[in-house]
């Protein structure tokens, strides 16, 4: 392929995983056809058993595209010109934010949710977070921020468990609106056990 | 009905309810038919229509009986020669372990997890556990055990979403064995705000 048939596959691509994500969110799995995703993105459905094999295949695009790997996330957590700590809890505001309007990562949410009715095995998509929470609790403890008795793996493990929970049952409960507040809310009672006092 | 007539209509519908129990735990709701409840009940599907009307309804009448209602645990938080903090701690380790192990909670959870694929309106789990956590840290304010800065209803409602979240995602991704380990923890991590300290 010459560049330009590579860009156009490409972006053929990104609109079949952009059409798909956006019915997933909204209808789950097992209520989205490859013809509903062929309807969608104005593609044929050759075209989409093509560049993905299958209704598994585009639903595991769909979940390693961002759910379980947060590429636009990177940057901001390694900003060593901010406190770790903080790092962490702006890292939590923006993963909130995403779960609650990005359409591919709500998908993504929504697949993993119901990965028992999917015929393929999707990645566990927290293994990536805790390893980022952990770093940043590592790295707190290097600052002398961190408390004495917290050890970062495994407060990483529960952190991160604990947050997906609130944010996914505040947004099932009462919609993705007050996340943001519920998450300002889960801080309060979470952040005291972590930092050294002062 | 005489006695003996209505006794023995509460036994089918028990068995009916504990048979389809266990197949939405193992199998999940699409995955489970009246005909599979018939078989594994040792009733007719005929009985189940006559006991519960369709399949919603059956699911429906799952999780109200254990996961949204909790009946076995209320005489554990209402011991009041226990200190109201103590209580909420061990009454998570109650439910912790029923939805680890006990084959009708697991069902509702996972019922509740697949809400959007069944006709039924579910009822919202999370109202009585919150509900019962409020109760719990208004009352370690009286006896001075609570922070001063904790709102017990904003706090049960974050503390009921993660504590859910956490016993859920561990299950899932390291199973039932380790959420009891999981659950101290998290503990670890809140207790601290919660706390007067001392």
């Amino acid at each position: 392929m010459d560049g330009t048939l590579q860009e156009r596959a490409r972006a053929t691509r990104r609109s079949l995983l952009e059409a798909a994500a956006g019915l997933f969110a909204e209808r789950g799995y097992a209520g989205t056809s490859v013809n509903d995703i062929s309807a969608r993105s104005g593609r044929t459905s050759g075209s989409i058993y093509f560049h993905y094999a299958s209704k598994e295949g585009i639903a595991l695009a769909v979940v390693q595209d961002r759910f379980a790997n947060w590429p636009e996330l990177a940057p901001r957590y390694t900003d060593e010109a901010v406190p770790p700590m903080d790092r962490l809890v702006a890292l939590s505001y923006d993963i909130a934010q995403s779960l609650a309007e990005d359409p591919v990562t709500r998908a993504g949410a929504r697949l993993w949710a119901e990965r028992d009715t999917i015929n393929v095995t999707l990645p566990d998509p927290f293994g990536l977070w805790t390893a980022a929470v952990t770093r940043l609790l590592a790295q707190a403890r290097v600052t002398g921020d961190l408390a004495a008795h917290v050890r970062p793996a495994r407060a990483a493990r529960a952190l991160v468990r604990a947050f997906f929970g609130l944010c996914s049952l505040t947004e099932a409960i009462e919609g993705a609106a007050t996340v943001n507040d519920r998450v300002a809310d889960w801080w309060q009672l979470t952040l005291p056990a972590l930092r050294v006092a002062r």
